[in-house]
């Protein structure tokens, strides 16, 4: 079958990659859709540089056979999938949303595309049936190749409460901080997107949030604010301008370690919150309630065999969702 | 009047540095015991290095006289002192309590002894009435002297639910570590002191608490950390053993920047809470009640005179508080 994989952190395509069988309890799919992250860019330049293998953890994609007949319902729904993988008899028993959390930080987990496991851009995937969750009539493909990186946005309310008369910033109105910044206004909540450049602005605009300048904002303007810058740099930006008391919630992952002033988030008794993958349910019916217009984000659409073409796209400044379609 | 001061990071004594005055709303007080803290070795490393002036921060003393007639109860007080000071007509009106709160993280606040403000090393300080907290009778000097570190310990309650069900560690067996597992201990939390050596473990032993090498701890042991070490390997040693979406509370002040690894935090959620100075009133209601016995950790007192052996002896490996007295 067609994928692009990772060999030696060299991005390539093939049409020869062996078409997975699916394991005990587990699904054949075949992708419709998948998209781009920045953990997938990421991984060209380094981040977990021992994995090769499939690129590739946002999808939806169509069930097309399963390993056992308790599972035959699945064959035919159009899914998408859970990152975190576990083996069959660890989460005999679970529910899809039980199963979803023992995952998550299991030390024995695999993750798709990223650690242990086989991703998504190419023409099919396996994943433990567990880990799907079907997606309804009225979300569009298009929408809902945005199910997993909605859930990481709307992990941040799983893990803190944000009161609605907080005053908000994202730092980094990328793909993920877009999403973030479009969980934190549902209530009404004070949300400024800050950017380096005006251009990286309009996305936020056109969705109602306050925008500004990064170097423009006053030290210590905000009670939260949310780091996706995905560099270095986002870290120090973000200590400047969170209050004292205040909250940063680290979104960005990336290569190699971090120097920051720890002093300052002593002194100033700051709270950092590393934040990851998020749940898959409610993201999915906000997609269905199309509370967040997740298409405007899509800057572009490669076939697989054009794939690192598409992670080049993709990896260019200001540039948000890339899908890739087999 | 004697005073230990620094001068371009050089500690010096003097037997001539000028009496203070009290100014609007200030009192003067005779400074009967002093503590050394780690920040103050910190700040002869470089931490802090703006400063220059009487070094200093954790004391008891007795009120010799007021500025103003309103504060005449003040005078014969024994009485110890928040360290964050704010102008008179910035706290005008507030409680003890508000002005302590309000003077915490305001941006300009003077810090005793360590910005802006002489410091308690010498027989006399000034400071706000309004800072002044007054120790019951049967509170000795001894013991009202480690006000102000119990109440940076008392800190972490007062900005975490900690679960008496609680898995926690103290990394860092030393002075404030020492109290910050005695403040987790009070409600039957499972607190383990882990050092670098079995020798600095013998008053966490003799506390009650487990107690550990940190080396020879699993990976993910605990729910809650708090880090003590007063140098960088602690956050590292910290992040090895805190389980995913566990919490860890930074106490370490020094000089200069940390490196550490970011995506960890984010990859297993983990919360890092910076966490500094604490309320005095529970602080001297836990004295009064003799609910920690804060006299265990005394290691030697020194005359003023002596201050540089005690800074000395206060920052060699093991030693917990080291006293001055005029």
């Amino acid at each position: 079958m067609q994928a692009i994989y990772l060999h030696k952190r060299q991005v390539l395509f093939t049409t020869d990659y062996p078409k997975p069988e699916p394991g005990v309890r587990e699904a054949l799919i075949r992708v419709l859709l998948a998209g781009v992250c920045s953990t997938d860019i990421e991984m060209t330049r380094g981040y977990k540089s021992g994995f090769g293998g499939v690129m590739g953890h946002e999808f939806v994609g169509i069930v097309e056979q399963v390993a056992d007949e308790a599972d035959q319902d699945w064959v035919g729904r159009r899914v998408v999938g859970v990152i975190n993988v576990l083996s069959a008899n660890m989460m005999e028993g679970l529910s899809h949303k039980e199963a979803e959390h023992k995952a998550k930080h299991h030390p024995a987990r695999g993750a798709l595309g990223i650690s242990g496991r086989d991703g998504v851009f190419a023409d099919y995937v396996t994943l433990p049936v567990q880990n799907l969750w079907g997606v309804p009539d009225s979300v569009s493909d298009e929408q809902a190749v945005f199910t997993e990186p909605l859930a990481a946005a709307l992990e941040i309310r799983e893990q803190l409460q944000i009161r609605p008369s907080v005053r908000a910033a994202v730092v980094g109105p990328g793909r993920l901080g877009s999403l973030c910044g479009a969980v934190l206004c549902l209530d009404g909540a004070d949300v400024t997107m800050l950017g380096r450049r005006e251009s990286s602005l309009q996305l936020a605009r056109k969705w109602g949030m306050m925008v500004g300048l990064t170097a423009d904002c006053a030290d210590a303007s905000f009670d939260l604010i949310v780091e996706a810058t995905g560099n270095e740099a986002g870290l120090a930006e973000a200590l400047r301008l969170i209050r004292p008391q205040g909250t940063i919630v680290l979104k960005s992952t990336f290569a190699g370690e971090t120097s920051f002033d720890l002093t300052k988030v002593v002194v100033s008794e700051i709270s950092l919150v590393g934040s990851r993958c998020g749940p898959f349910g409610p993201a999915l019916r906000l997609l269905e309630r199309g509370g967040i217009p997740v298409e405007d984000m899509i800057d572009g659409c490669y076939p697989l065999r054009a794939g690192y073409e598409a992670l080049v796209h993709a990896g260019r400044s200001g540039v948000r969702k890339i899908l890739l379609t087999p």
